[in-house]
């Protein structure tokens, strides 16, 4: 029965959901992604296919371009990949190229899926994102996917609410100040950039620059620029604070700095972050984007990182009224913000001591 | 000669500086705070009031109703104090009474004065204010009180520059949701608001809810809502992250929690945050606002917290060319973020471990 | 039966449980020490007793002089009060009057029960320590009061093994280092010392001595020398390591320090560590001894903390038998250090990121 | 002159140092050790080789075997490599070779050449260890190489005091619990055993045993288990609590660990610490001892870690009378705990934030 109101909805060309207004709508391509492809993934995104062709006829369905293509997918044709294909762990695209297309990105597994999402629109713009986990929660990921019609239906009512996750655009450069590479453009990360000694035995020695000015040098294991997203990722097991997702900032984490005082710094997302490795560094430094190593930078190398006009867009749990929801293990009201229900439930935060009563020896 | 230049300027009504459009322009009335009363205190008040009555002729200067009025200043009638006079502590006027009259407020002291000078202004806007340190620095001090002609001018040049440092409002609610006290406005703080067990031997319980949903049950000594200006203060000794002041966002930092698994946090200044009392709290907590003890909160009471539209226009050291500056013992150059300065010199940032030869046993 | 089993061994006298050699054995006489009075307690306390005077003939059962003794206790004369009763909150005993009639004593309640037995001792040996909860776990609570005949019967069949927690002896100097109050002798605490602002607004200034050498001056809201046992109670809270409490050492926690390089130190229980508020202190420091509020130190004062001599021998929970003990949620085999135990099921150490399914949305 | 003081100190057999005894008495062969080749390490080595020569006649000197024996040293045959050179980098000897017949390293460099100089006794007993600075200061360097005839007279008349310094046992096992390689005997560490995921992206996890019982499984970037002089080491950058070099403990600090509730744990030295890659674990563990990579453990396989029998002996700073001793910069009264000097002067330990007139800006 929703399905008919759906494709109703989709005739009478219901308005935007709010900050929608700047993709297509309502969406006339989706891509899905996935990373694994376990029995439970292939099934569910067989269901997800013959629904949405059921349900919303003439939207067209893509998937990258692996051997393993749904039936019913189209391969997406990402553009010729740029001169990054030094890189191969790195997929990129030209701008201006058929990566338009896509209206709605639904991505099925962890949220390393969300970042691999988001890796795939690397250099430009990202169309809303409709998350679902495979039965495990996730940071990212708001629904589950049992309840993928309803999170559809809400796409193509007008009812989906947006938070735009800012992302971090990235530059390299040479030791010459001239940019590493000819990408020309910059690389986007949703959690953070990381620099790490890696294998190295012996620590980095990195300046930071904000804004142009020299701030510190630090010695230590690496250095951590994040997002608000990523700060519940690496830069919090770095000794980081939690920053909502919905503030516009920077957080830098040194990890394992060779100093008493190093303590996290929040920039608002106006400021610049320039990471400079020491001329005299006994180590280089790998950089790893959103968790994938990316490349490795030398004495005198250097990255510059800010805020990037191009968030990912990422559909929130509350786009699907309470009522309609099942009951989940562990999740409070509908209404209530995504993100006080994961730091409560995945990090257990503020896991108070035990002292009253929780545990018994108990006789009965 | 900058003096006749200053008074010509003040002639030909140059432009405000930036951000200075909400308040007149140029400053005919000036509010001198001072907390002690020391002899080169005393000596430097008394200097900078020859200065401006020869300077600035017309500008009127005022000073806080205590028995040591400085000669050449006049007493300032803060207006009616409100209701809240039960708490002497606190000074207080009510809004539409004389306060505006003050143009400019000009403190001597360390950062507590700037405190005090906000805390004049508990329930309203404030005027832009120009700090002078008595010769040691401090993180809200950028003049030295004998740069003081050259801040003065800056300011009626209209080269001086405003960091809008935010507020937080805080207003204290009954058990029964009525507010406390009669005073209708909310209390304005800089640094934080710290409600902590005190002397009670007792850990207190705090609910923690953000836009009105449960985060947390807090059991500890005490929490703290900070400013990015607050988050050097107590926030940094609890063990918060350090936030640049031009970052909108509030930062709840616990203290002692009787938990693995707190961390700091921050969100957006659009936030709302709501400390109450647990009503099994095995003790009440007494609030510090910006360091003055204010009130006790018993269980079930509570107080909220949002970003004020009232910040403290603060005027940067920038505001004074660098040729103009006396070179000053561990500061940089002029056009340097003050911020940056201040959290390297001051805090001694991620003061390195001294393994290179800072240190030597030396023969010589 | 067992009863009979036991009865026959105090006849037959086994060898003392290791490490009781310094105590009369096989006990003679039995403290009760419990802070609460609620029915459950009392209703404890009178199967205990009825229990005790059963199986145990000839043993003795005293309790606390206070209005409620249980019928069939004795009133426990600890002696004629000495000089400190000028702290009224503290209780103390004169060396060689009649304490050392107790052989053995009881607990019944939570963590705060046996640190109250503790001060029942504070100034010299304490015989061994039964600790049962009444339900809620704690860090010092071995036994659920529903095993306390096993209990019992393993300390009279000598199979009782006991963990020596540390006590730290804390001495008290006026400014002139005469020493404070005429006690002579030092008190212990079990958990720690604390010195802290209490309410007083500013911070206080404390310069640390250790074995007579000035190791720093310390900025802050207070400090903590905590004992192993005491560094799973305030010392974690404010920052703290956890120490096994096996080991012999102090630890030394700032609380709140107004310095970015501040760590806790983990000090030889050789060690002698001298609290001193700094002359120019803007603030006295209350001091907590085990949670108990107990003086005040000013400017000049200092207080001497060193390992005492007089341990509490308290009885592990692995002195029964796996077999005999109910099953306890929660609580792993019965041979396992209770540490181990204690630090995962009530500190919830290393509560790991719920990404693994865990939680799910489930359909089902 | 204070040389034949010295040469007859060595013919009259003073008594050893206090804890010297278990070491050949007067000392007859000095082994030089020394990373750096430097012309100020060799004109320094040649000027204490003459030094020796010429005020204790008889003692040999001898030198790793390196091509760039000094002249005056013979070379130091360290036995039959055992079985382990398939690790190239790790030097080893069997025991009752040759190793013995040293009675007092030198060496003269960084805190790393002592790690090595440790490294060379990496099985067995280490002699008494004096370390010259070349004019840095170390955490391990209580000499100036300027100092060294106050220094070795100070061992040559039985007045040199010694710390012994703990080091680990590392023994690792394969899947099947086998010793992993044969070479017998265990690795000792004198810094830390760290395990880390180096450049692998993937978290690892480890399951960690405490005297067999399972403690905790870590999800982390690594894990390091120190010692107390480590604890100044890469534990500290960890989050690690600072613990004094003469308690005997073990100190467990997890590397970027994927929870909120990982604190820094420490152990009796009675303690054996397992860690054991998780069978499922992402990523394999590279194996750093003392800074040195040394291999990989792969899932299920493991390393047993307790104190050593055998410490590093390390003789004092206080060894050398007050009077005796150039003046430095920076350090405190010869009578002082080297250590306390150390945290103070080398960590910038508790640098307090520099609120009262540190920094002035300054007219004069
Ligand atoms: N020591 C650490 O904590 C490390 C963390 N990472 C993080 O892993 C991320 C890559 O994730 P995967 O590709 O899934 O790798 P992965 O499979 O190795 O998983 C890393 C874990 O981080 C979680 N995660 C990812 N993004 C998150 C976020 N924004 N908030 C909370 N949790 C988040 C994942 O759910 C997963 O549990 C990196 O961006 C980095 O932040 C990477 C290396 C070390
Ligand atoms: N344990 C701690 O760190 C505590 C800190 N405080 C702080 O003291 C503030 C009150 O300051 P005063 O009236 O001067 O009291 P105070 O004279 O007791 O000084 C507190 C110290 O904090 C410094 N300070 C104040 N505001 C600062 C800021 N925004 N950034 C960096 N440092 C700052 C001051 O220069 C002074 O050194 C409170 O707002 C609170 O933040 C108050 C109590 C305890
Ligand atoms: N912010 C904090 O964490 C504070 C902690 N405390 C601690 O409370 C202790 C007094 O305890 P109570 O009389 O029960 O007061 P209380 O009833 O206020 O309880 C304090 C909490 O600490 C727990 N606790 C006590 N000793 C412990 C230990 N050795 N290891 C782990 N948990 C322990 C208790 O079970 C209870 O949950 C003090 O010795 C102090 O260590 C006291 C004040 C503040
Ligand atoms: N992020 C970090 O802090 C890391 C620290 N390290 C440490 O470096 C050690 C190896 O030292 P080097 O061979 O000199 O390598 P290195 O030349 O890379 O220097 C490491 C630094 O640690 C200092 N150091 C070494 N042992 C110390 C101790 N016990 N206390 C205080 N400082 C100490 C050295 O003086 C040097 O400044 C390792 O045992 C490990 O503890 C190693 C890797 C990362």
């Amino acid at each position: 029965p929703s399905f008919t109101l759906s494709a109703r909805c989709l005739s009478t060309k219901p308005p935007p959901p709010p900050a929608w207004d700047r993709f297509r709508y309502p969406p006339k391509s989706i891509l899905i992604v996935n990373k694994l492809r376990t029995q439970p993934v292939i099934l569910a995104i067989d269901a997800f296919l013959e629904h949405v062709h059921a349900t919303y006829p003439g939207v067209r369905v893509f998937h990258e371009d692996r051997p393993d293509i749904p039936h019913g997918a189209e391969v997406w044709q990402r553009g010729s990949v740029s001169s990054l294909s030094s890189h191969p762990s790195c997929v990129n695209l030209l701008p201006g190229e058929r990566a338009e297309k896509i209206d709605l990105v639904v991505t099925l597994g962890g949220d390393g899926t969300i970042l691999h999402a988001s890796s795939l629109f690397s250099v430009g713009a990202v169309p809303p994102v409709l998350s679902f986990s495979m039965g495990t929660l996730g940071f990212l990921l708001p629904f589950h996917i049992d309840d993928f019609a309803k999170a559809l239906e809400s796409v193509y009512t007008g009812k989906a609410t947006i938070l735009d996750r800012m992302r971090l655009a990235c530059t390299f450069y040479n030791e010459d100040l001239s940019k590493k590479g000819d990408d020309g453009d910059a690389w986007q990360v949703m959690n953070e950039i990381a620099l790490h000694r890696g294998s190295s035995p012996h620590l980095n020695t990195i300046d930071i620059y904000v804004d142009g000015q020299h701030l510190t040098e630090a010695v230590s294991d690496g250095l951590i620029v994040s997002t608000p997203t990523g700060s519940t990722a690496y830069s919090l097991s770095a000794g980081g604070p939690i920053v909502h997702p919905s503030l516009s900032a920077l957080v830098l984490t040194p990890i394992c700095p060779r100093s008493l005082s190093f303590r996290p710094l929040v920039f608002p997302s106006s400021s610049s972050i320039t990471l400079r490795i020491g001329d005299r560094s006994r180590a280089p430094a790998g950089v790893s984007m959103d968790g994938r190593a990316s490349r490795i930078l030398n004495p005198g190398e250097s990255v510059t990182v800010h805020a990037s006009p191009y968030p990912v867009p990422c559909i929130n749990r509350s786009s699907i009224a309470e009522e309609d929801l099942e009951v989940h293990e562990g999740a409070g009201p509908g209404k209530e913000d995504d993100w006080v229900r994961d730091i409560n439930n995945l990090l257990q935060y503020n896991a108070t001591f035990r002292s009253k009563a929780l545990l018994r020896h108990s006789r009965t």
